[in-house]
């Protein structure tokens, strides 16, 4: 007998199961404040406001303190402390929680997956606010991308999941002939304890695909929030715990794991215990180069991300195409791993309507659009955001010095003025020129507000260069601009081998770095950017087996010592 | 269009989609020789013989010179010698040919696969003889499982691989506004080049899965045969390199490598390879956790075994239950990763129809039943067939000396003849007799006919160190004799934490080591025996990602500046 909840939330589960399978635009959550109430981010400010200078409350087992010291990218103190749990503590609680989980069934584990989700969104607008002070994003795009998409995202997985589930029924009668017959039964069973670490950035919208296709595959899930964007998550586990203890589980089959600012000893530990069968992780390529030296009773879904690449051939509208790059690479500060990071234009020049446009103009072009853009403070706050992290600050100060001596600054990167938070950490993004042969300054992902423009010889030179490039250190996609049949279709081959997403032609609002849920695969797992797809059948059936239970149901005939009668 | 093979197989793929969603019994090729004509092992052991003593036909790239020693355990030099190949010739072969097979699409390449595999089947007699001098299987069980058993697994593999690549339309129209409207197209895109590495004991059975799921998600396959079994999987490649041909593919999408008698280095040279991004493995443990540990690169496909438990607690027949039981331990002398290895009886006796029954009567009443068995030289011959390895010889010699001493030996392990090969390597199965305190005995794999009966205090206890030796020590099944439901139940739960397939109350000719093709799943992934499952969504899944191209189709309109207008 389904589960209530299921029945619930059934439709919506159905209509994500038809989005998957087609791939056109969907939007589950509502994508505006204002359909979340007239008073909607008012009140999200106020539930946000709770949590500062206090003790976030969560029932967890194994307590060995309190910790947390979050500061806001704007310059806030949240000043909220949480519960340290030991490791030892969690994944015993986790293991204990499991089995009534498992035979809950799958019906029952989904539905109540959706109803955290229902519960998520209800709360999009003071996750805005928690998301906006950990990750520095500006508040609009918080609440989209954190909110609503993250959570869109959320319900992807469980859908791709739930079909991966359902493809084995849960009995068969099977007989060969009179003296062998059996009886089978099908049950989802979980690989194990499913470790998910989340990133600073994007702490939402990348930790929800596997919180949701692990704990729906029946694996208890330990979040292990990055220090500096521990409250989003430590909001989601609130309301996962919270529904399941209301559903009758063990609530936890999902518990929150934080340590000290440097956390990495707590993150080593936990990563290569034996029980930890799952990890997913997004964020920086030394930690994921070190699970996957170190981690390897684990299977693991890393995102580290890359250097995605642009090439520049030819356009049908040149400043549609520049209006569109800049607002790709102002984005979020270039804090996205799928903001474009190197841009390959050939000294045979752009063709143009207007006529061909040389490297050196087109640098010109982009930084003077760029220059345009980041000059309104409303607009350019909106769209840039906060910096996350000091690191790319020195970054960006780093790759400027480096740039002064050897090639060329197309834009430097300058402090500007958030209208209303004074402190909030915000520079314009750096705009750097360089020749094909600069490698150093474009073969390696620079993470944050930085592009490289690279001048090449020709077409062919900037396909085999971003081909290296995205090959050898990984990329998430490819933009390209080409108008010619031939330029477009080796550039398919070239995203075809190197494992990207190839964007043809993007102009308007159609950005890059937006992936779009139900309809864009992020990663491919066939670069270094990261070891998976998101989301695929891969994505979710690598987080179970089909347990299997068979008895023999005649009453045992004779045997005549034959194999196969 | 398909392509015409695509048609020629449909129907046969269409059964074989049906198979893997309802698991009732299916057997998509004829079992029985005669089915293949009246003289077809006569014609077979003729094609068999002219292999003999020559080189065998391989026209690939890279070529060094020529190896190959097989003898086989009936005593039978085959003396065939195999091109030696470079693995970087193999590999640069393998990415040349990659383009053109992926862009042949989903139904090219599954037609072309089904088509090998109705070549293979044809073959299946000569095939028998084949695998019989190289694996030491009887006739009979090497032309079942070597010929028809391991095509039907090609097959399934292929059914799981089409299900997953057609889960995605090829094409999308997505529109979220006027300003953002993207065509969108969808290609199963291969993760890089697949090495698959056969096993010295069933050669094809495992490796037909790993090829066809590989090669049909349109990677290309070098297969590294065991070099005790090289010719029944030489015959594979080329089979599969003349269809591919044929087909106007480029025949190196599949290429066979080898080496020495001890070809560890070149194991360990070609795993480890960039371009090398799937790994699958059969064999021994050691290698499995060599890969593991270094082939990180690559995705990981890899079964090793473990000691696959049997508990007895009570029984309807246990007549029919002893048996069962002999017929397991004695099919192919042990030499399944499936073989249950030891036995779990408690000293407060199994209930059965006609009283308890000790751990001692049982050791004596089994040891008799196999006595009985094995004291027909036919039958014994037919099930038994000869030992692989002298290494398995030894490992009966330690464990029978080591027992002498600590243990009892309730069935010693002696030579028997065959009826037609006088020099054939044949044991009879090693039976001892140990205590539960003495776990040297039965917490490790010890492959080939030996068998260990463990006494232990009550059923609580054998469940509980059952479910320690499969959770530690992997196991693929957990074979269980339980008319009490509390018993069973416990099993269940057991076999959940362990990640085993549970098989209840087996008699007559069901077997716990016969897997059966489409509908039982071999292994869990869950344990250390294998890492993945086989065959299921996560085991094809995992070989391709769903490449995408997408392309702005509306004249470029006038850009707003909102990220989400």
């Amino acid at each position: 007998m389904p589960h209530s909840l299921f029945d619930n939330h059934r439709a919506l589960l159905d209509q994500a199961q038809t989005a998957i399978a087609c791939r056109t635009h969907w939007s589950p959550y509502a994508e505006n404040p204002r359909s979340y109430g007239e008073m909607a981010l008012e009140d999200g400010l106020t539930a946000f406001e709770a949590y500062r200078n206090a003790q976030f409350y969560l029932d967890q087992p194994g307590l060995t303190g309190r910790c947390g010291g979050e500061i806001s990218p704007y310059g806030l103190p949240l000043n909220v402390s949480y519960p340290r749990c030991s490791p030892e503590g969690l994944i015993a609680a986790a293991k204990s929680a499991m089995l009534p989980w498992v035979r809950a069934g799958i019906e029952t584990r989904t539905g109540v997956c959706l109803e955290i989700l229902a519960r998520l969104n209800a709360g999009s607008a003071e996750m805005a606010y928690a998301l906006m002070h950990t990750t520095g994003q500006s508040l609009g795009l918080a609440f989209l991308t954190g909110g609503p998409r993250a959570q869109a995202r959320g319900l992807e997985a469980l859908a791709w999941a739930y079909r991966a589930m359902t493809q084995v029924p849960a009995q068969a009668a099977w007989q060969r002939n009179i003296s062998q017959r059996l009886e089978k039964r099908y049950m989802v069973a979980p690989l194990g304890v499913s470790l998910v670490i989340g990133c600073a950035t994007q702490p939402t919208w990348n930790a929800y695909p596997a919180l949701f296709a692990s704990l729906s595959t029946g694996n208890p899930v330990i979040v292990k929030p990055h220090p500096t964007a521990v409250l989003p998550l430590a909001l989601t586990v609130a309301v996962a715990r919270q529904v399941l203890k209301e559903s009758g589980f063990d609530p936890n089959l999902v518990t929150l794991l934080v340590g000290d600012p440097d956390d990495t000893p707590v993150l080593r530990d936990i990563a290569r215990r034996p029980d930890i069968r799952l990890i997913d992780y997004a964020g920086a390529p030394d930690m994921g180069a070190w699970l996957r030296d170190n981690a390897r009773q684990a299977r693991l879904f890393i995102e580290t991300g890359g250097v995605n690449c642009v090439l520049i051939d030819s356009s049908y509208d040149y400043k549609a195409l520049l209006k569109n790059l800049v607002l790709s690479l102002c984005l979020d500060s270039g804090q996205l791993r799928t903001t474009p990071r190197v841009i390959f234009v050939s000294r045979e020049g752009i063709e143009t309507p207007d006529g061909m446009v040389d490297p050196q103009q087109f640098g010109r072009d982009l930084a003077l659009a760029l220059g345009k853009f980041v000059e309104e403070p409303a607009r350019a706050a909106e769209v840039l955001g906060a910096i996350q992290s000091p690191a790319t600050l020195a970054r960006i100060a780093a790759v400027s010095e480096l740039a002064e001596t050897t090639a060329e600054i197309l834009r430097h990167s300058s402090p500007i003025d958030h209208p209303q938070w004074p402190a909030a950490r915000m520079h314009t993004p750096l705009l750097v020129g360089v020749d094909a042969a600069q490698r150093d300054f474009y073969m390696e992902e620079r993470f944050g507000p930085i592009a490289v423009v690279v001048s090449t010889a020709n077409a062919a030179e900037s396909l085999a260069l971003a081909e290296a490039t995205m090959r050898d250190k990984g990329a998430l996609n490819f933009l390209v601009h080409a108008t010619r049949p031939h330029v477009q279709q080796f550039a398919e081959d070239v995203a075809v081998r190197a494992g990207v997403l190839l964007s043809l032609n993007l102009t308007g609002a159609a950005l890059v770095n937006q992936p779009a849920g139900f309809s864009d695969f992020h990663a491919s797992g066939a670069n270094p950017a990261a070891s998976c797809s998101m989301i695929d059948a891969a994505f979710v059936a690598n987080r179970f087996y089909f347990s299997q239970v068979q008895q023999h149901y005649l009453p045992p005939s004779s045997i005549d010592w034959l194999v196969d009668p």
